[in-house]
This record gives C-alpha cells, sequence and structure tokens, in this order.
C-alpha cells in the first residue's frame, strides 16, 4: 500500500507472522500488533544516515512515531478476536514532505484491512476483527490561523503542531497537541481540534475508495 | 532534586556542560538543552533490565518520555538568551509507581532553575532566560470518571490516559491522550482538560515553595 | 530512480553530501562514492527484521551486496574529477524476487548519472567524470542449462549463480560466480560468462532509453 | 537500601527472579546473584554520559566493580541452599564523593539480608543461606601516610589504593592493591592491609544496626 | 593449524560445538559449518581497531571474507553427512602481507579434514564427510602482467584481484574477479583463470603434505 | 612477540599511533598507554564467541583483565617523556590453559621495550621512558597449599587466586587476591604473597633474556 500525500510517500506494508512475542505467552490469548517506521536515507534533504550503521542509538524520533501507529492500529482492532499471530505494520517513508506520522496511520490501517482479508480467506478469523478505520490528521498554527495538513515548510513555520487520530465514528483514539516554541492558548487548541474532526471524514471516504467499499 | 508523587520518586539533575552539539554549530546563537530519561532496574516489579546491558534495543517508552520532558523545558527557556552551554536534564526514577513522566517534568524545571541561579552568579547570564515555570498533570478515566495523578493501580485500570503540560500562565505547552483500549468521546477529553488546568496552580505553587519564592 | 525487473523493485537514490569521509582528508583529492543497500522488512517472505532494531549484528549479505554496488560503481566514476563531494548511493530493495544485486546496479548508475547533471547544473564539476555506464547480469544454471535474470524460485533451485557487471563498451567490472552445492567444471563457467555479454548491451540500451540519451 | 559514606550516596537494590541464568540449567541445582553498578550520569563532575546511549562500548570501570560486588556478595551466600531463582543486586550511584565501590558492598549486603527475610517470609528457603555479613573498606596512602576511606580529591592524591573484602569474621575475600603512579613497598602495603582489618569490625556494627540485629 | 603463505600468517581452528543453528531446527538433517574472518589489531600497518569494541558498525571487508570461505568449505562438505554439530571454522590474521583469503580457506580445510578425523575417532560419522579438498588461489594483473599470490605491495598496485576456489578434482567453487580502479578485458580475465588453475595443485599437495595423506 | 607458558599462548603486539586520545587534549603533555586483551574463540574449550558478533555486551572478564595490563604498564613508563602518540598493546591468547594474565603482562612489557626501541632509533624519544620492567606472577592455594602458576584444571580446583605484578625492584604494582568460593585466613594471603615475591625475579631474567639485555 504506497500512499501519497502532496509529496510525501509511505510504503505501508502488513506482514502476517505465525507466532506472537514471548511476553505474550501467559499473559493473554489472541493475536498482537507491532509497528515499525522508518525513513529511508534519501526521503528528505539532507540524506539520514540509516539506523544502526553508525553505531549511534536508534533515532527517537522514529520510536515515537511507531509507538503512536501501533497505538493507533491496536485501537482498531479485536486482539483477543486474532488466532495467534503477530501483524507487522511497516510504514517506509519513500518521500518526506511533511506529515509522514498521519499518512502512515492512514495507510496502515488500508494495508491492515488486506491483509485481515487475506487471513480470512484462510480461515484463520473466528470473527472479523477490525473495529472500524481510523484516520489521522494533522494540524498546524501558521501566522496565528490553523491550517490543514501542513507540508515540510509549513511545518517549520507552525508555532503549534498537532496530529489527531479519529475512530470511523469520529470518537478519539490519540490526540498529541505540542508547543514548537512557544506555549499556545486552549482557545487555539480547541480551535485545532474543531479543524480536524471533519477531514477525517474526507480520509475514511478515501480508505473506503481505496479498498473498494 | 528529589520529586516524591505518591510512592514515585524521581531524581532530577541538570548538569552544565560548556558546549552545544554539533548540529548547532553554523544554525543558530545562544545554548542548548536536552533530557535523558530512565527508570532504575529495581524502580518496578519485575526488575527492569538496564538499557545496552543486554544488547537489545533501547527502550521506545523511555525514548517517548525523554523527548517529552526535553520538548517541555526548551519551551520554558529563550535558549538563545544561554551561553554557549548544553543543559543536560537527567530524570531517574528511583521508585515508580504511576505518573513518572509529569513528576520528571514538574521536578525538572525546579532543578533546572536551581542551575540557571548557579549560572547567574557565575555572571554568564547576560539575561533571565527562564520564560517562567511549566508544570505538568496526567488525568485518566477510571470507571467513567476523569481523575488527577493515577497510581500504578489506577493507571492500568485506566480506559484514557491524559498528559497535559502547562506554562506557569494556563496555557498549554503540550497535550497527550491516548485511548487505552478502545476510542473515547470528545466530551471525555473536554472533561480530562478541565480537570488538568487548576490542577497545575498547585503544581505551581509546590514549585515555588521548593525554590523559596 | 525505481527499477523493476519482474517483480523485483529496487528504489535507488543519489544524495549529495558537501564533505568527504574522514580518511580522504589526506590521501587523495577530489570525491568519493559510497553505496548502502537493505531490504526493507516486507519486501519478501517472511518478513526480514530490521537492521539494528533487534540488537542483532548487521546482515553480511546485505554488506557484500553494497560494497558490490560501491566498487561497480566507483570503476565508473573519476573520483578525481568530482568536488570534494561524497556520492551517497541508496539502493532499497521494496519488492524482492530474485536479481536485487543486479536491479540495484543497473538503477544506480542512472540515478548517478542525473545526480552529476545537477551537480553540472551547479557548476560543481570541472569536467565530466562518468568514464560510461555499467551494467549488471546474473546467470544461473538450472537443470544443467544456464538461463538469465533467475526469479526466486529459479535461483533456489539453480547450482551455479553468477553476476557479472559490464562497463559499456564490454569490458569487465567484476565477477562473481559461486556453486550453490557443489563444485561446477569450467566449461559450464564459460556458457554462462558467454550468455551475460550480449545481454549488457540490452540493460544499457535501458538505461539510455530511461535517461534520455 | 540507601547507603551514604560522607558524600557518597548508593541505592543498592535486590529483586528476586524466578529463574536462574541459561548456563546453569545443567551445572548445579541451587540459585544464583549477579550484581549490576552503575553511576547516575549526574552522579560526579563532569556528567557522565549513559551507558548504550552514544553507541560507546560500555565502561570498563562499571564492569571492574560490578564483578567485584558480585564475586563478594556470591562468596557470602551458600548458592546451592537457594531456591531456583536470581538475586539481582542493583548498585546505582546517586552521589559520588569516592569509595562507591566499598559503599555499594556494604550497602548490598543488607538489602541482600531483607530479601532473604523476605523469600523466608515466602516459605521458599529450606535453610538460611546465609554465610554472614561482609564488609568492605578501602585505604589509600596520602603524603605517606595510610588513611581510611578517602573522599575524590583524597583518592585523587593518592599514591596507592587499596580495597579490601572481610567475612564478619575477619578473614578475607578480596584483597585488590594498584599502584596510582609507581611501585610501592611490600611495608606500605601491609601497613594499610594492617589499617582496613579493624576498620571492618565498625562497618559491621552499622550493619546490624540497620538490620535491627 | 597454523598457515603461513609469505609474511602472511593465519590461525585456523575447527570447534566443534555440539548443536545446529535454530534456523536448521525444522528445515534439514544434519550439521552446519559456519566461518569467522578476523584480523588481529596489530596484524598490519596502521593498527586496526578491534570489531565492536568502538561501538562501530562491524567491518564489511570481514564479513565478505568470512562468508566466502564458510560458502568455499560448505561446498566440499555433505552436511546431511554430519551428526547434528555446526563446525565453528576461525580464521585470524596474526600477520597480513596480501593473500589472507585464499591462506584462510587453505588452512581451514586442512583444520577441517582434522577435526573430521576427531569426530570419526569419536564414533559420531556415520560416514566421511569430505567430498575432497579444496585450495585457493590469488591472481592479480601487475603491470600488463597476470602474477600469482601477491603480497601487500604487489596487491596494491595490482589493476585486477582475482580469487578462485577450487575442488580437489579442478572444478570450480567460486570465482571472484574484480577491477580495481578501471574494467578490463575479457582476455586478461581468461589470461588470470589459465594462471590460477595449474597452481591449486601445488596448494593440494601441500595440504596433502600437511595432514600426512 | 608470543609467550608460552606452559599450554598458554599469547600474542603480545605494541603497535605506535602518532596521537592521544581526544581526552588528553587539554589536560598533560607527553603520551598515552592503553591495553587490550581478547581471547581467539577457539583458544579454550567450548569455543567462545567473539565480542560483538552476537550482539552481546562485552566480555567483563577481559575488559577486567586488559584494565589491568594497561595500569601495570603505565606504571613502568614515564608517560610525560613519552612523545605524543598512543601505545597501543595488543594481548591476544591463542590458547588457554590458565594464567593468560600474567603472560600477557610479562609479554606485553617485553613487546613494550622493542617498540620504545624502534621509537629510539626514529629519534623520537628525548629520553628513555621506561622505568623498569615489571613481571607478573599467580599463586593459588590447592588442597590447602600454596602453589605457583596454575593451569587451568589446578585453577579450577583452587581455593584462592592471587595475582601479584611486581617491579623489577621488587616493589608492588598490584595485588589481586580473591577468594573462589569462601573467605580465607590472613596467613594464607601471607604465605602466597612470600611465595610470589622470588618468583619476580626469575620472570625477569627470562624477560632480560629475550630481549639480550
Amino acid at each position: 500500500m504506497l500512499v501519497e500525500c502532496g509529496k510525501t510517500k509511505v510504503l505501508c506494508t502488513v506482514c502476517v507472522q505465525d507466532q506472537v512475542p514471548p511476553w505474550m505467552y501467559k499473559r493473554q490469548a489472541g493475536g498482537w500488533l507491532t509497528a515499525e517506521y522508518s525513513m529511508l536515507p534519501g526521503a528528505g534533504q539532507p540524506r539520514k544516515p540509516r539506523d544502526g550503521r553508525t553505531g549511534r542509538p536508534l533515532d527517537g524520533r522514529s520510536f515515537e512515531i511507531q509507538r503512536l501507529i501501533g497505538r493507533a492500529l491496536r485501537c482498531a482492532v479485536d486482539l483477543g478476536a486474532l488466532p495467534e499471530v503477530t501483524l507487522w505494520v511497516d510504514c517506509d517513508v519513500l518521500a518526506a514532505d511533511g506529515g509522514t506520522r498521519t499518512a502512515s496511520i492512514n495507510g496502515s490501517i488500508v494495508a491492515l484491512y488486506d491483509a485481515l482479508l487475506w487471513l480470512e480467506e484462510q480461515k484463520q478469523l473466528p470473527k472479523w476483527p477490525l473495529r472500524g478505520l481510523v484516520s489521522a490528521v494533522s494540524v498546524g498554527i501558521v501566522d496565528g490561523q490553523p491550517l490543514l495538513d501542513l507540508d515540510y515548510q509549513e511545518d517549520n513555520a507552525a508555532e503549534v503542531d498537532l496530529n489527531v487520530v479519529f475512530a470511523a465514528d469520529g470518537r478519539l483514539i490519540e490526540v498529541q497537541g505540542a508547543a514548537e516554541k512557544r506555549p499556545f492558548a486552549m482557545e487555539q487548541f480547541q480551535a485545532m481540534l474543531a479543524l480536524a474532526q471533519p477531514a477525517c471524514a474526507q480520509v475514511v471516504a478515501m480508505q473506503r475508495q481505496a479498498l473498494g467499499l
């Protein structure tokens, strides 16, 4: 599943592995879902060295994003209704121009849907485990105005950065808002939230189209 | 600076290093501030292996938390008004019973204040760089009710988890809300935010007392 | 530059970095070229864990391939005619179905050509440093018969595996032939070499077409 | 167990893990004890980077010290009388002003005693496995005179550095003496040993008091 | 087994481990053979830092060579005729003056023969698993002339570098030829191959002598 | 310099690097000396995995030993009388049968002497920096009796293990005594020390012979 959002391109794939992580053995039945996020070295300017090649510690930003993707998707899936498998969600950014984390979530849920369809065809799903689609939207404040889906230049200029993940029914899964340089007022935050909510409906419509639903 | 919040204990220290990170050389004047967060192995149950001793990758949760601490504190400081130093903020959790990230922020700003006083005594500060204190509050939804500052057991039972970082004037620095298992309604989110805001005043009062202000 | 060869897809990019590696400082004038090769986790079956995420040592096969790519391209470039830059060649395999190392070389030289054109436009090239295109071809022996460009299944069945890198004038840059399970006769080796040479002309023709030459 | 010795503060904890290391499976019955020692980054001047964050190899000095702590404590315990558990001894230096290795040993044995009491309450100990307390004393030669328990400044000035670990009955467990810059005479070594032995009785008295024995 | 070839000295040992790697469990019966190659830090000029001590990624050249050694030796052994053991072949270069990879292969097969004899004495071999000896020869082109077994200075001056691994019956196991700076003609490659083949007989004769065959 | 002591064989080399470590830049004039110790994988039974290949943390025992070697040799050298070089002492154990750390020290000082002679020939030494030879002796208590230079089997049976490093004039550089399982009496320790001292003279005699002094 290749997601394009402006000049940003993210390749989202879901692989099914026939085992669950060791820490789950004794704790709970069902399956697990985990996500990994990485930018290809040439995705942006300047070139970003590969993790693990230079002996440096891993990149904290990638960690943060992949944890967000994992939480968002796990929220959409009834893990107990999965067979004993791990769903590996891989989001690899081929080209980066802002909004890679929201593009990753929006594409991954489509790839996940496909993977679950494949599992169903294999008769491995006792019941359909997906509770619904999820969609992610980013909003920034540029020159005092809330703005949807910033590109890289706008993002650099933004005073506040908000990412919201919604369930398809409009309820919230994750809200991450951060001041870039200075604190922001509660009213600004509310204005950004208000802008994000309707945008999610559009994303879900595109996801349904991609899935032929 | 040892912060205690319930049974949670976090040791927050700030060290001044007489150089800035290499990537800053050409970009901007002033200083830098960075944070590291770590749990001692015996801080919780069961014992947590030390990062880097076992050859495992570093712990993503710690990365996420230390990035939050760093962003929150940098928002409170006018970096351009610092001399060419790096302020290293270290938050080491001696005992963990919920709320370690908010305790880390609340204690670090006090340790930071002390470090800046020391720099001022050394005549190294052209002007006072701290814009104000910052305070962090966590709120959860347990059994449908919003609740402040959950301990470990409440946290495990929580349906939603919200951490908010405020500037001393009540404006927002960071909002991080996440569904634990299922999506939550916008009303719940607003109720949690409403509970968080007044709590911040109490935290700031305790910080002022600790600093003798 | 996205290369497709059968179901194999490799993304080849070239980034220009304004410095050369430290070991070159005293040794020689000009620039440097280095290559990195990596398979995305979901490129094949089963999913391949990312380098550096699991604490395992890096993957020897990737190392071997990226060294081959680097040697082949350096052979095509007059490094002394480059300005003081490092050309980073990144080959990331999006989908793997055999022949990823030859596809990587065939695509990288095209991306390299583009990067050199860009450098020329920037007036950074005193003279054109590319000596010519390079092309790579793989040949295997399946059921006793030499066969060009095996896919994954054929590759698994192959008794011998040969990769040859040619300069555009038909001379040799690299020859790597390996028995898969049992030694092979000199005659078989010569038959494979004979099959490879004319195939290189076809690759060069496609490269020229992609470059609009 | 927080040990304070002058300005040095070491937090010593003992965790019980319900399994033994893999290499013990076939070799011997009973349990195992292992120690880890680490300095918090802000414990001394200048700030010490965390192990494993910077991609550097681990710190040889910490390794050396934690091996000493482990050997000393294992010598005090009848491992064969333990159930199949690993006792993890963690010594984390919160503030360092000389003598951290002796403080670690002196505090760890107290924390170990507590952990064994807890195991006994759990009815997991067929018999009491502790052979006795252990105590550690450091002696240096400063300006030609042997001196007990040097602080950081004295330690830097010391010509010889001796650490001795005693069993509670005054017998020896470990003797580590090292010239700091130049060789030392056998007489000096004997004078230091003679100073160390009576000091151990004092340490044991304090340990008994802390344990309420 | 210490191999000396000119000033090059390589220590080749084979250790028998009573288990096979995890990935073999379900795939195939028999044993496994794997090789590791490393240069001691003082083997050449200048001193080479040890792998893994400095936090750098492992050395790609060593990886490439040890994979070649492993492939060459596995080709000589009927793995299915081995008991469930892993044969660890270690090639450690004590002094390097060119040709370390061919010396490693030529010595390893002798050490392997010894190890198999030992396994046979232990009655662990249902049948003799070695298909035959293997020998490796390197050829370079210096001043336009093909030359056998270059030393370090000749190797640096060589225009082409070819390593060939032969089975004892003269068939091919691996051919690796690489241009050092510029492409080379097919005729040169053939001349090098022609020089390599008879040289292999000499190596085998020396191996037989060392083994007392 | 290959040292053999019983079946133990250690290769000791000293390399001169034309720079000092970064931390010395501002602190002191002169040179530096550092040691690295490693066992080849096949040096003992069973095979020991290489450091850094498996992603495991480095081996604490090797760290401890190389720090001992470094301290001992630095004690013998007037670092301030060296030019701005780092002397890298590498001790690689080719075969291990007890006493590898004492063999390493005894051989390294000879290799160091050679390296200093070479530096003197290069006219790089303003004055001779070696204060004298150093020698190391190990003593154990087996069946209640002190015994010199234990081999591997004796070492395993030993109740106490003592390593002493002497300056050539008989003064002490390092004393490391450790109980293997149970505490030992002061009288035993003194008996071991008394046995060690005369043995050092023999080692020095052999060193002088090797150096032709």
